[in-house]
C-alpha cells in the first residue's frame, strides 16, 4: 500500500467554498500522483461539521458533484477530528478490492465563532458534557492541570510547545500562521481561555482541504509505503475516563501499529501528533511511547522535538500553527510526513528520515487513527 | 461473507435516546447471531443527522462509550439517506482483514419538524436547492410530474404504492405504521405536500436503530451469504441531472451488484427498495430493471408488488409504513431482506425467497448501495 499523490491547500480564513476547496486539494493530489481522475476507483471524504456549519452533508454526493462523469462509490466518514486519520484507514481497508484510491478531508470553519464553537462542541458527549459547559478547551485545560499536579510540567512548557510549532510554521508555506512573529512573551501573555489553557495554547479554527491518492503498488519514485494503520475507539467524556492525562485508545492504535509495522517507536523518524491543544502534543507523545508518562516537558524543554532535535514532532507547525480545518487536518499531517520522507520539507526537513508517524486524535481521546509510513 | 444476527428496534416516534436505541438493537443483532460483543472486531454506524438534530456527532466513540472494554475500530459513516447501506457496504469491505463485524444504523427524527426538515434538506445542495426551497418533497414532486408527464402515470399509481406498503406494514409489528386503518381515500385525500405527492406520499419522520452482525464465514443455520456490494454515487442536485425520472447512480450500482453475483434481476424474490416518496419506489423499480422506464406503474395496478405477487416489494412496509429513521433504514431493509431469505417473516412471508435484494438510496441518487443476499 503507497501514498503516490498529495496535495493541500493554504490553510487558514480563506473565500473558497467546500467544493472549490475540494478541487484544489484533489487536483494538486492527482497531479503529484501523475495519474488520471478515470484512474481512481474509489474517494473516501472525511468530514467533520459541514452539516452544523454550512448546512451541508452528503459530501460524499457533493464531490461526485465537482467531478464529472464520476459514478463511483464515494463515501463520507465523521469521526470528529480524527475524520481524516479514519478516511484514510478506511481507504487503506478498500484497497483489498481497488487499486488507486482518493482521499479527501475538507472543512470550513470560517463563520460566526459561537456557531463554530457549538458544532465543535458535538464531537463530545451531549447529555452531560455539552449542556453543563464541559467543551473541548475546558476538558484539555483538565487534562492540563492533572499532568501540571501529576509531573510537575508547567505552563512554559506548555508554551515551549506553542512556540516550536509556531517557528515550524514560519518554514512552511501552507500553514494558517505562516510569516507570523510569535515569540514565546506573545503565547505565555495571550488571553486565558480555561486555565492553564491561553489563547496561543488552542490549534486555531481554519479553512481548508487535503487529499491524499493511494495505491496498492508501488508506481513511481517518490511513493511512500503505509507500513501500519490502525484505529481504536474511546470513552465520549472525561467523565468515564479513570486516568484523563493519557488516552488508552491512542495507546491501543500505537500498539497496534507499532506490532503490524514490526518496528519499536525508536525507530520513527518524524512524527506528526495531534496538537488541538499544546498539552495535548505532550499527551500524544506520551501515549505513543516516545518517553514514560510525565517525562514529554522534558524533552520540549531540551529542545529534542524541534526539526533539528532527534524527535522531531509536528514540523509543519501541527494543528496549532499549521491550522485545524478539522476533516482535513489527518490528511495534511499525512501531507508533512510523506514530502518529509520524500526529503521535499527543504528548510523544514528533518535530515535521513527514513519513517513517520500520523496521530490523529477525536474529541479526548474518542477516536485514534495512527499510521506509519516508510520511504522506499 | 454472510450476515449471521439481526436486530431492529420498533420505528415510531420513540422515548429512547440515542445510546439507548443502538444499545437494543446491538444487543438483539448480537442475540440473533449467538455471538459475544468479545467477538466484534470492529463496529461501523450509519447516521446521518444527529449532529444538526440531536448536537451530537462522533456516533463512534458514542458506541464505544455504550460498550464497556470496546477499544476497536468503530467509524461513522455519512451518506444521507443511504448512511445505513454505505456502512454495511464498508464493513463488508473490512472482511478483508476482519472475521466478524457489527453494523449499526440509528436516527432520531422526533423533534421539531422545521428542524428535522432542516437537517434533512441538508442531505441536498445548499448553495442553490436549499436556498430556493428545492427541498427533498419539492424535488420529489418534480420527478413524479415528470413520470407523470412522460409515461401517463397517475396519482392513484401512486396511492396504491402506499397503500400496498401501509398493507404489509400492518404485518409487521416493528413498523411505524403498524396496526393502522390507512385506507386508499385516506392517503388519496390526505393533504398536499407539493403536488402531486400528499402526505402519505411521503415517508414518515421516524426513531430507530437497525444492527446487523457480519462474518466471513458461515457460522449456522439461518446464515445469509452476501452475494454482491455496490455503491455508486451521483449528483447532489437535480439541476444537474438530465433526465429525472431515473437514478444513474442507482442503474450503476444495480448492473454492478448483478454482475458480482452473477444474476439477473428475474433471479431474485424479494425486494427492499428506498420508497421514500411514492414516486421512488416506481423509480427504483425502473431503475433496478425490474421492468422498461414507466412500466413500474401498471406492474402495481395489477398488484404483482404485493407479498403474494410474483415482485414483491417492501413487503415490511418499506420506509413509506415501516418508517424512515434515516441511518437505521438501509439496515431494515436487510433486517427483512434475512427474515424473508430465513422464511422467518410470518405471515408478510414470500413463498419460497432464495435471492434477495436490497436498494437504499440517498438524496436525489446522489448516493445509491445495492446489496444481494441469498439463502444457503
Amino acid at each position: 500500500m503507497y501514498i503516490t499523490g498529495i496535495g493541500r491547500t493554504k490553510f487558514g480564513f480563506l473565500e473558497e467554498t467546500l467544493p472549490e476547496l475540494a478541487y484544489v486539494a484533489i487536483s494538486a493530489a492527482l497531479k503529484d500522483a501523475e495519474m488520471a481522475l478515470e484512474e481512481i476507483e474509489a474517494i473516501y471524504v472525511g468530514n467533520f461539521c459541514a452539516g452544523p456549519t454550512q448546512n451541508q452533508l452528503h459530501l460524499n454526493s457533493l464531490i461526485s458533484d465537482i467531478l464529472p462523469g464520476v459514478d463511483k462509490p464515494i463515501i463520507r466518514i465523521e469521526t470528529a477530528c480524527a475524520s481524516g486519520g479514519a478516511a484514510l484507514y478506511q481507504a487503506l481497508l478498500a484497497l483489498s478490492r481497488f487499486n488507486n484510491i482518493l482521499v479527501i478531508g475538507l472543512e470550513k470553519l470560517n463563520i460566526d465563532p459561537l456557531q463554530a464553537a457549538t458544532a465543535i462542541a458535538m464531537a463530545g458527549d451531549r447529555t452531560i458534557d455539552q449542556t453543563e459547559g464541559l467543551i473541548f478547551p475546558a476538558s484539555y485545560a483538565l487534562i492540563a492541570q492533572q499532568h501540571i499536579l501529576r509531573y510537575g510540567t508547567n505552563t512554559d512548557d506548555l508554551t515551549l510547545v506553542s512556540l516550536k510549532n509556531h517557528e515550524n510554521a514560519n518554514l512552511n508555506e501552507y500553514a494558517h500562521f505562516y510569516n507570523t512573529d510569535i515569540g514565546f512573551k506573545y503565547i505565555s501573555e495571550s488571553p486565558v481561555v480555561s486555565t492553564p489553557l491561553r489563547l496561543f495554547d488552542c490549534a486555531p479554527l481554519s479553512d481548508g482541504a487535503s487529499a491524499v491518492v493511494l495505491s496498492g503498488t508501488k508506481r513511481k519514485e517518490g511513493d511512500i509505503r503505509v507500513i501500519a494503520s490502525s484505529l481504536a475507539t474511546g470513552n465520549l467524556s472525561l467523565i468515564n475516563t479513570k486516568d484523563i492525562t493519557s488516552f488508552p485508545a491512542a495507546k491501543k492504535a500505537a500498539h497496534n501499529a507499532y506490532q503490524q509495522a514490526g518496528l519499536t517507536v525508536k525507530d520513527i523518524d518524524v512524527f506528526a501528533v495531534h496538537d488541538c491543544f499544546t498539552i495535548a502534543e505532550l499527551v500524544a507523545m506520551e501515549d505513543l511511547g516516545i518517553c514514560g508518562p510525565g517525562e514529554s516537558a522534558s524533552l520540549v524543554r531540551e529542545g529534542r522535538t524541534k526539526i533539528k532535535g532527534d524527535i522531531p514532532v509536528n514540523t509543519d507547525g501541527g494543528l496549532k500553527a499549521d491550522g485545524h480545518p478539522i476533516g482535513a487536518t489527518g490528511l495534511a499531517q499525512v501531507f508533512e510526513i510523506v514530502t518529509q520522507l520524500r526529503g521535499l520539507a527543504g528548510k523544514r526537513q528533518v535530515e535521513n528520515a527514513g519513517v513517520g508517524l500520523t496521530h490523529n486524535v477525536g474529541g479526548v481521546g474518542g477516536t485514534a487513527a495512527i499510521h506509519l509510513f516508510e520511504r522506499v
